[in-house]
């Protein structure tokens, strides 16, 4: 249709690219890369970015394309590097799932051995909590660091937990926001992408996925999650850096709380040698995972959990960022508890229910702009494989907005099944599989 | 992701609506309603109707779907109706081909035997013209009517050919905008509901579709053009009106003009009993199903093209609407001629290039903004079929802007194959089938 016109400016046009993914075939590296950049500047139109994510979705993309794309969002931004550092990086993402604070404990475990943690951090959106939240709990603390203060805290403490900047792939703040709102999320290419460009943006000598599967995580199969992990384990090595990714059960919440001054009370436990089994033992796995990654092998990272090593270095990272870790955390000003209906062993207690009660209490938030409540959430007091009575307490809810209870009742509502004495529950082991470059 | 947040004002979210699709499930009656109109009002915004349109594309929509889809285009503007007219009405349309002038002739042709032919048109854009740009030609006449202006020519003359109102299908005009530039143009569901929510509005009793196919065509195979044809017959047939489709060959130009004033020059011709025979037998051809559709049988349409009564009406339809039927015509002020390369038959004349040229010539638009020269294209002077000898003339290109023949030229690179006395040419018969009403 432009054949008539004036000799064109940009070297596409979205139409073509759109139409080339449409009809099937592999974008080229000159498509890919003009595609984000020109989306990235305006010249390609919302509209424009949003058919192609749907035709993406529905025709995927190969392994050369997906990394060309993130390769391309990669480039629409800053990078970091810690080269400058005299320890190696590691770093871990999670694909998020309910009662996730593993970070909490498990940056500052892993700097007990020498290894630095840089661990860029989102917020909350939906019924996973966000790690900064959770932070954010601790009196005095701050997410926002410059680059100079995170590579100096790096450097001293050996792990920094903060704020992603907004320099790392711009591209994909704006492909994530247009995503949201066309039913473009769940694309596994456009998934692996987003995260992965962050991370080899920011510059990590070797990364640890966690990669979640069940009903309060992303990824609802073993086949999709594995698909996702592999995905970002081929763009992982295709960049160079060392990329592991564990699948982890998230069809029950992990640990015993869901809500963000709860969840760091429950790492400051773990962190203290204590806390619940399921919690250190995911801790201690990608603990191990990430020591691998840098190079440290030998070593028993368990053991800095019970020494006070790993609390050392918690209590050092959290004044670092100016909060105070031996001060008394938040407490919801209401609580609700919800009781045993019969005898016996629970055999099933939903993660996404659970996640979405909590939300609903208030601990996450519904639009990007909403506070959250630091001490509202959810602590469970019988996992799957627990023996019950009848009237007995299964969990506790804390808000500070007593409204809000009855909503939260409504999305538990089937999610704890009691069995007679006896049954097993539905479990899986918490670790499924892992997966390391081909 | 909105469940905590306030109540929703609206009855459905645009991305619940979006995943159904992608996620290849029929649309309720309920959202596609919704839809339609929350995106007329604005309220599903253009990056969110986009991605629904591209899983359109590639998931389908049953026949109850693009049905309720089209009745929601129609809802979104004015019906009009022909129920105070005195004759019955009957409708054309035409998917667009090189060289297409039929509407010309058929439309005198058939208001020759007390029809009412009510035909609102539109302007050309890309390689096939429009038929309102080709009138334009006609020192005068124009295009924009008033309803009442319109009924009382269809009650006088029996024919009108003008622009088609604002006021029809509105969320039919907005999403084809969109559609054009993401690459959502191609999706059969979403072109015939375009068509025939137009048609069905515009409330004529009977329409006969004229389905092109082939290298001018939108539609290049006849597996394509089938279910485009039979999806709109389906169309036509639910909302009541008595629906034709006729299956013709696009591969190779429609008489020997493409271009504004010459295509008006050459329908001046079949009105007067001559003309080319392929321009002829097609408006015979239509004007035989479009009067059945309007009740009127065992009359022999050519004979009022034979006899002048065509031409009549003709001259009366150009002068109500301020033209002068019997003016010179624009002339361009260059022409260029194309010759033989060698001696023998003329096995394929393709139309895409032909109307490509024609369009670079001036006598279409790359913008939906620019001036048309009402002069410029192209004079054919052989057919599929005919015998030529090396030097002779195969075609005269005609533009007022002289510096637009070298990519013309280019166009028509390939265009015309002469192969050895005695070859025959690739050709399917003009009337490949007929579709009406299971």
């Amino acid at each position: 249709m432009t054949a008539a016109g004036p000799a064109a400016v940009e070297p596409f046009d979205a139409v073509d690219v759109i139409r080339t993914k449409r009809d099937k075939q592999r974008l080229s590296d000159a498509q890919i890369d003009w595609v984000i950049d020109a989306y990235t500047r305006g010249a390609v139109a919302e509209e424009q970015m949003s058919a192609l994510n749907m035709a993406i979705l529905l025709n995927g993309m190969d392994r050369a394309e997906i990394s060309r794309w993130t390769a391309a969002m990669i480039a629409s931004g800053e990078r970091m590097d810690f080269f400058g550092l005299s320890r190696p990086t590691s770093d871990k993402h999670s694909t998020g799932g309910v009662g996730d604070k593993i970070t909490l404990p498990l940056a500052p475990l892993v700097a007990v051995y020498g290894v630095a943690v840089p661990q860029l951090s989102g917020r909350g959106l939906g019924h996973t909590g966000g790690t900064l939240d959770k932070l954010e709990s601790i009196p005095g603390w701050r997410a926002a660091l410059t680059n100079a203060e995170m590579l100096a805290q790096l450097e001293s403490v050996g792990a920094v937990i903060c704020q992603a900047g907004s320099g790392l792939a711009p591209a994909d703040r704006k492909l994530y926001a247009l995503r949201d709102v066309t039913g473009t999320v769940e694309a596994i290419p456009l998934i692996a992408s987003s995260i992965m460009s962050k991370k080899i943006a920011e510059g990590t000598g070797s990364l640890v996925l966690d990669v979640k599967v069940g009903s309060g995580a992303f990824m609802k199969t073993i086949e999709q999650a594995t698909e996702l992990a592999r995905t970002m384990v081929d763009l992982g090595t295709d960049a160079g850096v060392r990329t592991v990714a564990l699948l982890t059960d998230m069809s029950t919440p992990l640990g015993l709380t869901a809500g963000n001054a709860l969840e760091v009370r429950e790492s400051v436990e773990v962190l203290a040698g204590g806390g619940p089994p399921d919690v250190v033992e995911l801790t201690v796995a990608l603990a191990r995972e990430m020591l691998a990654g840098a190079g440290v092998t030998g070593v028993d990272p368990a053991e800095a959990l019970a020494d006070g090593r790993a609390m050392d270095v918690w209590k050092r990272m959290i004044r670092a960022q100016g909060g105070d870790p031996d001060a008394t955390l938040p407490v919801a000003r209401e609580t609700e508890t919800i009781l045993a209906a019969a005898d016996g062993v629970v055999v099933q207690l939903d993660a996404l229910a659970v996640g979405v009660a909590a939300w609903r209490l208030g601990a996450g938030r519904a639009r990007r702009q909403d506070p959250v409540q630091a001490g509202a959430g959810i602590e469970l007091h019988a996992k799957p494989g627990a023996l019950v009575r009848a009237g007995e307490p299964v969990m506790t809810l804390h808000t500070d907005t007593p409204e809000r209870f009855e909503r939260a009742r409504a999305a538990l509502e089937g999610a704890v099944v009691i069995a007679p004495e006896g049954s097993a529950p539905r479990r899986s082991p918490l670790v499924i599989s892992r997966l390391a470059a081909d």
